[in-house]
């Protein structure tokens, strides 16, 4: 006999990020008390997702279609490309930037340890789209960590391989951060990399 | 145009309890790049489980069959039947203890002025098993809220009024529960109800 359905929810719902048995099981009491149009609604549009959502062959970020939206958009600049390492650091710069270029975005980045090199991060694609001529800045904006860093320093050497300008997001003090607060090591590369003030 | 699916499925994620936006995006992402099976299968059960979980006839929490798997199980003692609010007190009340009595599960409790009164919590239904003799003890697990007290009481009347002995769960400090951080209104129920030390 196979586990009562209402177990076997509590444990499918665990796949979740940060979901543990105890989360699971008030979302299972949640769903099936007060949600049930809710939940058939996830049911539907998750097995539609998972099935349905690949990857844009131009960018590498989540889409429905062979193209992404972004992609596929005439208007927007291709001379500008933003390496991103996930769809969610794509959706943050699309949000908070006026950013109008285009992204390839990495599904990761480079960890040798973990067995991801620039095969796993689609650079053959890339340093494809940057032979292309269209692109004149490829924007890095990996993160901030030692293997964002190590990832970034491998995309400018591909750029400048191109005769593309590689460019990286400014680092230093976050806006409105108490200089008490903020932690040595950006501190110091802010004191270090401070710049002249001009009128 | 309808909505792209990555924020269909964003949006449906949004009905579990305590996810918000950016919580929904995560697991979106989290899901599609590495839950993919994870996501099919939760899809798949909380399709089934909508569905098909049903309330027991006899005790009124979940269940897929019209018995639930307690109610259906003949060598719970019957002549005790344990009052729960929802069915996550009554898996509380089956996991930390040795009970092996019946349940009856209200769904709910007393909240006049949300509409729920007796007929919303299955009591007529109540008051038919404590009405069939079988039962001798009504054990009121009802939470120790204002609502959960109003409920108790009821509940008490409901099984003075056909002869079955109701009972409360105790009240006064949790076990391992430093006095000094105990809040003031237990503090002053332990301490008006103390029990004598015996040897």
């Amino acid at each position: 006999m196979s586990a009562p359905l209402l177990e076997q929810l509590i444990d499918a719902l665990r796949v979740l990020p940060g979901v543990g048995q105890k989360t699971a099981q008030r979302m299972a009491y949640h769903l099936l008390e007060r949600e049930r149009e809710g939940g058939k609604r996830l049911a539907g549009t998750l097995a539609e997702a998972v099935e349905r959502i690949g990857h844009c062959a131009q960018c590498r970020d989540f889409s429905e279609t062979e193209l992404c939206p972004t992609c596929a958009n005439g208007s927007r600049e291709r001379s500008q490309l933003c390496v991103v390492e996930s769809p969610a650091d794509r959706l943050a710069i699309e949000n908070a930037t006026g950013y109008r270029g285009v992204y390839f975005v990495l599904q990761g980045r480079l960890s040798p340890l973990d067995g991801i090199g620039p095969r796993e991060l689609g650079l053959e694609q890339l340093e494809q789209r940057l032979a292309e001529a269209e692109v004149q800045e490829l924007i890095i904006a990996t993160s901030a960590t030692v293997e964002g860093e190590a990832t970034a320093h491998y995309l400018a050497q591909l750029a400048r391989a191109r005769q593309v300008r590689p460019s990286r997001l400014a680092q230093g003090l976050p806006l409105g951060g108490e200089l008490e607060y903020v932690d040595r090591g950006t501190l110091s590369h802010a004191f270090g990399t401070r710049s002249e003030v001009r009128d």
